[in-house]
This record gives C-alpha cells, sequence and structure tokens, in this order.
C-alpha cells in the first residue's frame, strides 16, 4: 500500500511526493525499503504488487524499475484501505485462487529486516484459511497507534504462537496506554496482515457488499475502473472489515517497528553521532547537540549552539522546528492551505 | 567609513557583502541609514565623503545614488583606519583648509536619530581646535568595547559638557566593565569622533609621519594612490593618533547606540512582536518565542516551538543559531575558509 499524501513531513513531503517517497532511516526511500524488505527472499518481484493513487504511479514506477506494469495497481482516487486492499484481493484472485495476500503499509520503518522476514513468513504459514495480523508488542505508552487486544492461543507457526484477536481498541489516553503496556495482552496495531485472497473476498461480500459488488464489475472490465473505483465505499480495513470477522488471528511480534509519524520519529529511526546529532546533506554542526539536519537540497546548513532541534531544508521552504513539536508542522500546512499557497503544498 | 568586511553577519554578510551593506534595524543598508543621519540636516550631499574599498566602491555608489563621485574615495587595499581618516583629512583640507571632520562608522545603528544630531552637531561646534570624540555613556558592563575614562571638564556646547580624556581602556573583563559602570566615569569608545582638519594633519604628522609623508606625495600626484596607498602604515587612528594627542575631548552621549557585533546584537536593534519575536520576509512562527527570522532570500520559512533562537536565510547558505552563541559564527565561516568553500564567503 503506497497511497497516502501526509503533510506531516513537510517540506519534504509535499502533495506530489509524500512520505512513502522519502528517504527516512536510510539512503532509500520508504517505498523501495518496503519492497526490499521481502523481494528476493518472501516473494519475487513477480509478485509484488504495488497500489498508489493516479498521481503517484510514475513516482512509485521509477522507484521500482523491477515491478512488472501489470503489478501496479493505481487508484483513480483515494477511497481508503478497504477497496485498495479488496481491488488487489480481486485481481489476485483472479491470477491464482489460491494465492495469500501480506498487506504492508509502504511509509513503515524496520531495521531489523530478517526478523521482520521471520514473522512474515511464520503468518503466512498461518493463514492458509485465517486472517493474521502482525500485532507489534508495545515498547512504551504510545497513544498515537491503535491497539489489539489478544485472546486465547489459535494455531502456531515457526515455532511462534498466534493468538486470537479479542478486540481491537482505538488510539487510548495516556493512561489507557499505560494500562496496556501493564497488562501485557495489548499490541500495537501496525496495519500489517496476511490472509488468503478468497478468505478476504467472503469477508468483504458479508460485511462490505456494496465493495464487493462494485469490484465484481471492475473484474468484468477492467476499463470501468475510472468510472466505478470513485463510487466504491471508503471505509478502512479495520473498520469495515477486521472488527467484523470471524476468526481473525494475531502473531505477535517484537521486532522494532516505527510508523515514522512526524519528524520526531524520523529522528529516532536515524543512528545520531556521539552528540546526538543526525547530518544529511552538506551540513555543519557547531557546538550543537541532539539535533537533525536534513540539507539534501543542496544548500549548505549550519547550525550553531543548538539543542533539540530539527531542521529540513528544501527548495523552496525552510522547516525549524523543536524537538516534541513535530505533531505542529500540520499546522504550518494548514495555514499554507488557507493563504492559498499552493506552491508550497 | 564604509570599509571593512566582517564575517560575524554570515551567511548574510559575505566578503563582496559586508555589514554596512546589510538592512538591520531597518528597510534600509546600515551604510544608508548612516548618511540619511546626516544628510539634510547637519550636511548636505555635497558634505558626505564616503570611504570603502576597492571591492566595495560599486556597491556604496549604488545605495548612495546622491553622493558626488568625487566624495566616494576609494582604498586601494584596506590599511586600518588611520590612513582611512589620514587621506579624507588631507583631501578635505585641500578643498577647505578650516573645515571640520566628523568620523562615523558606516555599520553601527543609532535608533534616535534627532538625539544623535545634537550631539553631533555640539561636537562639530565644540571642535574649533581639537578632536572631540563622541563617548556613549554605558547602559551595561559591555566587554566587547573599549572605554573612554573622563577627565575634567573642558568645554560646554548647546548645554553640554565637554570633558578631557584622560585615557582610553581597551576592552575590559566582566568585573572591570562592571567596576567602569558603577564608577561613571566611562565611557563606550564608538568610533564617532569630531576634529578640524588642521589639527588631524598636525596629529598624523607629529605621531605618524610616515602616513603623513605618504599622504602629501598622494595629494601631489593622485595617480599613486595605487602604489601609495598600500605602503600607509596599517594603524587604527585609535592607537596611532588619538591616545597620543594633546587635548583629546569627549561629548558624553545618551542616545542608545550599538555597534552591532553578532546577530544577537541584531535581533536587539528590531522592534519585536509580543511574542518576542522579529520576521523578515515570508515567515511563518508557530507557537515560537523572542526568536528572528530573516527570510527575506524569497524562501518560505517556518518555525515551529522554538525559543531564543536566530534563523538566517540565504540562496545558498541557511544559519540557525542559538541566541547568545552567535559569537560562534566566525567558527562557520572559519570552516569555510579551511574547506576552501570560496563560494560561501
Amino acid at each position: 500500500m503506497a497511497g497516502g499524501s501526509g503533510t506531516r513531513f513537510w517540506p519534504a513531503s509535499r502533495r506530489h511526493h509524500p512520505k512513502q517517497f522519502l528517504a527516512l532511516g536510510g539512503a532509500r526511500s520508504l517505498l523501495r525499503q518496503t519492497a526490499e524488505r521481502v523481494v528476493g527472499s518472501v516473494v519475487d518481484w513477480d509478485h509484488l504488487v504495488v497500489v498508489t493513487g493516479a498521481a503517484h504511479a510514475a513516482h512509485a514506477q521509477k522507484e521500482l524499475p523491477e515491478l512488472p506494469t501489470a503489478n501496479l495497481l493505481v487508484e483513480p482516487v483515494g477511497r481508503n484501505t478497504a477497496p485498495c486492499i479488496g481491488y488487489a484481493s480481486w485481481l489476485l484472485a483472479k491470477r491464482d485462487p489460491a494465492a495469500r495476500l501480506a498487506v504492508l503499509p509502504a511509509d513503515h520503518f524496520i531495521s531489523d529486516v530478517s526478523a521482520f522476514r521471520e514473522h512474515l513468513e511464520a503468518a503466512l504459514e498461518a493463514a492458509t484459511s485465517r486472517l493474521v495480523l502482525l500485532g507489534l508488542v508495545p515498547s512504551r505508552p504510545e497513544t498515537g497507534y491503535g491497539y489489539i487486544q489478544t485472546g486465547a492461543p489459535a494455531a502456531s507457526a515457526r515455532g511462534m504462537q498466534i493468538r486470537e484477536v479479542k478486540r481491537f481498541v482505538e488510539k487510548p489516553n495516556r493512561e489507557t496506554a499505560e494500562g496496556y503496556l501493564h497488562e501485557g495482552s495489548y499490541l500495537w496495531n501496525g496495519g500489517m496482515f496476511v490472509f488468503p485472497v478468497a478468505v478476504m473476498e467472503q469477508e468483504i461480500r458479508t460485511h462490505l457488499p456494496a465493495l464487493a459488488s462494485g469490484l465484481d464489475t471492475l473484474m468484468e472490465d477492467a476499463s470501468a475502473l475510472e468510472r466505478i473505483y470513485p463510487t466504491l465505499p471508503s471505509v478502512s480495513i479495520d473498520y469495515g472489515v477486521m472488527e467484523k470477522a470471524a476468526g481473525v488471528t494475531v502473531l505477535p511480534a517484537s521486532f522494532p517497528w516505527s510508523d515514522v509519524g512526524s519528524w520526531d520519529a524520523a529522528l529516532e529511526i536515524d543512528a545520531p553521532d556521539a552528540r546526538g546529532n543526525v547530518e544529511k546533506g552538506d551540513a555543519l554542526l557547531i557546538g550543537s547537540e541532539r539535533s537533525f539536519v536534513d540539507a539534501r537540497s543542496g544548500r549548505f546548513v549550519a547550525l550553531v549552539g543548538v539543542r533539540d532541534l530539527i531542521v529540513v531544508d528544501s527548495p523552496d521552504a525552510l522547516l525549524v522546528v523543536q524537538r516534541g513539536h513535530s505533531q505542529d508542522v500540520k499546522k504550518v500546512v494548514e495555514a499554507l492551505e488557507k493563504s492559498q499557497r499552493e506552491e508550497l503544498l
């Protein structure tokens, strides 16, 4: 899933250049990193399918030149995750009715690739006839993620235990998140899951019949995409399917994971130097600590005597944000929208 | 005096664009502000003389299009202030042997122009046969300026008392500066002074005979400038003349004055908004306080959640410095010199 057009990484991310195309936590884009986590080990390029928006299709193809053109699914408009995943499931069912599909967001960061692969392989092995989520074992009382409460053991694969999903819970407040962390049966919902396409098809037919009907029409006439897709119900896979489906399971996964939700999060996934600084591009830090500078737009950036600062340069705009305040970057984008400064969005 | 090529205002100031050409504390350059403080009131354009370096002559002429070409004195090389002031004195003595000359650095900031003019007029009135400095009444134990210790009353003009200069003292340490402030007889040496050109000529003949001799040669043959000027003794007017001359006097002046020695000082001369911020150009400050942003190079600059920060954008380089650390900006320039990044100097 390489849709989305987040504003939290402005000015590096823009409408035409969303987060999945940013090189965060490495030299390559998050999209490329996501592909390389699975291609060559779990699957080959013929079995990687990328779903993205019309505005980003050319960019995605450029990032992934090895991807067969037929495996790049282009949404004419974004309709949330259920149509996206449904569309891929319907198409793959046509290619191979026994196919299993792993849904992976293209804008997350995972440092321990082999641990990730082991868990993904286990989930694929267990997903013969059910939905299997990858749930992240929480390391802190995070209030920015949804949680999955686990229930009884359901299966095991590659020595790992898969459990029933008791319930999905929305982003908690701090106190609740601390309770979840202490209680031990709650996992972060990272939006990664695995299923046989036939199972997903059945679940969508049951819980989202309008979506199923639209996708059926699409399969009969691919040229109807532009007409049909915008009419599909705009609903998330969590709300539309996962929370209602029977027998959903989850594999607790302990590899480090980040949805890289802000510049603060981006700073945390990079390896800092001895003074806690992360420098990218043509930067010079003097007497500065715990700071992040992205000067890859080509200009020289000098930081003097600063602490806990995030500086992101771009050809036409510059952001300077104190660590811990990067949630407010969206206020900059809102102000630019309000003043109709399209060139900066 | 519009020489000098300071590095403390990098990246706004560069070798080809030193501090006197920066618009600090107003919409116009410090050079233009300096000219406008006296032209039209104290003198007319015919009686303003600007001394600058060869590299900056065209720029100075552009800043001051009203200045007669004959009043722009161009030093082939900088030789400190004694040759600069001597050169002007010799030339003006040829025009009018009875002329009085006021020496004013072109890179200082004075907000109260009428108070400045009153003091300057008084000093000119008193300078019939002696050197009269303008000494600033200190408002804090500043360690960045030289001081002048005053002695007995020497004269009065326009209701203001002029005193003898007891001694000049170098930049003091903190404790000494506090002593000066408490003691009450010490003034800041702001490098502004007034004298009859005949008096300066005599003092230079007495204390800097080699300079006098070189200037005599120059007056006989203006075409010798390129050859003679580089051979003049490189010495400051303070060390070469002021500290040795007899009967030097000082007019204590109480108008606010700043030599704008750093970005920290620049921030202090601008009027901040209610949150203590100063914004120039295309800037947006969100949740930010006591910060200064100069975005006049044309790019959009957003500050989020920052405190006490100075951000200066330029087309090819960006500076972010914590307030109180702007003395270290010179370290950036030194690093650029060391790595021979001429394009950024």
